[in-house]
């Protein structure tokens, strides 16, 4: 157990609980439960929720930085719902499961069964028919497509920032690379350490494979770490990049990491992507980052002109996958004006 | 020592005896030699050279790929030196130098010392006063930069491709990236392995990062390990990337890496780019591969824009950095219409 994932460092959660969870992936997480944070009153007609899963690595704290007064999402309009996911440390994870399924066995996730877990606590917890809007950043945007094709008649606006329907081949070897990093640490112990920290060496190796893909050469080029007010690319690189993941879960990054390499909504139509985007009916936006090592904008406007209310929506950003951490405030405010179009719409 | 780094792989290879060489880095290689191979002949005005270093993990045979009868780098006209690089397996490397300078504890090189240990190839042994032009590719195009800036009266033409003048930041990460993985291997023993193969473990993990990074998104997009007769990504990956490094010498490629990384010709300027790059008086070709993940074209467009007589020539290809090797037909002709241009400049 890690004192990371804790309501002293990501603030107040709450808990959904799933009961016996039947996973898609064919295994059974017992007493699984469903972390989440809200922010906001969900009105009588209860249909102002807007939902807002987070991205890898992260937790329900994450999206809660674009929820404030006077911005898109603010909780004097919206009731905003901050999901976590199966592996996020706060909803069942490797860190926090008993055995036989703890640490290094935990059970194989899908994006599908955060999603199904959601929306339970939607419609069982909250009594909501409708939401307002599914938004998400990376794996909260594989999330938010999983909604839109999973849940068409729930989900009637949506924006998936940095994303796309199906993880691209590309995509899934950078994943590749920061595992093989991060389990090459003896310590590591096919995921049985008593205690994350003893994973330090694996940790940082890890996010050396994040200085790489997470930016971009143009952030490096222009030296940006200066404006965080770093001294060197060097001081960025620890302080900023290693610093972020060393307090984390190997195990629950593992888990986290599987869900996104696998995620694909094409396994609802037998492989056939089109189909599959066919299915939605909201009002989608989809929102590359220009720089985007990750998530390609090529993939994202290819998976849009397959989606009947597509809007394709670019944000021009050095901070490449990175540009939803505010590292600069044009970045921010580029996704809120989309938030507000989508909203709007 | 490994059955690689022999002729019977890579083709006759003549060495040329170095002595002591002093390199710039501080440290002396006791009896050092420079492997190298030449195709064509060398004509009585001693004018028809072209100098051709390799890349990263190459040898002397690669850049012979592009030499051949009707093309530019004809052997009927043109006398093409190959010559090898400290680390490179043929000339001195941590793979054939004794104690104390073996395996682990080679000494740190630099590009300058390549090109002052061809330079007296060229000159002592060869007696060439001016070549007719140097070219090369990555590794080969940072050899190249060195040359132009250190030896401008003996480089009339030169083109580089897929380099810049420095090593961008971004791409230090990317060696760091691959560094962690190579070295992360137990087998590794901080270089005193036994035989390259123990290391098999850690030649698998790095030739993930180069899946990575050495082609592009729209490679794996675009599903174009099917023209190179693979049936899968995996199988590409397998067959191709990790075929390629798995009998190398992990000493070796770190000893290159090493220098792969400092490449910076503003040493000769006390880190003036801009003064460095006017040195040169060169036809310049800088050359990029659109989609590569090494030296992004914008780089390689700054560096030209201040060479005096530099020419831009960008090569499109899903290839990314891997657009010399040659896999599709497009970039090889691409590439030789470049040398053409370059030859008659």
């Amino acid at each position: 157990m890690s004192g990371y994932y804790t309501d002293e460092v990501h603030g107040k959660h709450e808990y959904f609980d799933l009961g016996n969870f039947a996973l898609t992936t064919g295994y059974t997480i017992p007493n699984a439960r469903l972390g989440y944070k809200t922010v906001g009153t969900l009105n009588a007609a209860r249909d102002n929720a807007v939902l807002a899963p987070h991205m890898f690595s992260g937790t329900s704290a994450f999206m809660e930085t674009y929820v404030g007064e006077g911005r898109p999402l603010d909780p004097a309009e919206h009731f905003v719902i901050l999901p976590g996911q199966f592996g996020g440390g706060f909803s069942s994870s490797p860190s926090n499961t008993p055995a036989p399924f703890d640490r290094g066995q935990f059970p194989l996730v899908a994006i599908a069964d955060d999603v199904i877990a959601q929306h339970r606590l939607v419609t069982e917890h909250f009594g909501i028919s409708t939401l307002r809007a599914v938004i998400g950043w990376s794996m909260g945007g594989q999330q938010t497509y999983e909604w839109a094709v999973r849940f068409p008649e729930m989900v009637p606006r949506a924006a998936a920032f940095a994303a796309t329907a199906r993880n691209p081949v590309h995509n899934q070897i950078f994943i590749d690379t920061w595992t093989e990093l991060l389990t090459s640490d003896p310590a590591f112990r096919d995921g049985f350490y008593d205690d994350p920290a003893e994973v330090r060496l694996g940790l940082q190796r890890l996010a050396v494979s994040f200085s790489l893909m997470g930016l971009s050469a143009a952030f490096f080029r222009e030296e940006l770490w200066r404006g965080l007010g770093f001294v060197s690319s060097d001081d960025f690189r620890q302080g900023f990049i290693r610093g972020y993941f060393a307090p984390m879960d190997p195990n629950n990054l593992l888990a986290q990491g599987r869900k996104w390499r696998a995620s694909d909504i094409s396994a609802h139509t037998g492989g056939d992507l089109a189909a599959a985007l066919g299915r939605i009916t909201a009002q989608f936006f989809v929102v590359p980052f220009s720089e985007d090592l990750f998530f390609p904008p090529e993939d994202c406007e290819a998976d849009c002109a397959q989606i009947p209310n597509g809007h394709y929506r670019p944000i021009e950003t050095p901070m490449g996958h990175f540009g939803m951490f505010g590292l600069r405030p044009e970045d921010p405010a580029a996704v809120d004006a989309v938030i507000a179009e989508m909203l709007a719409s």
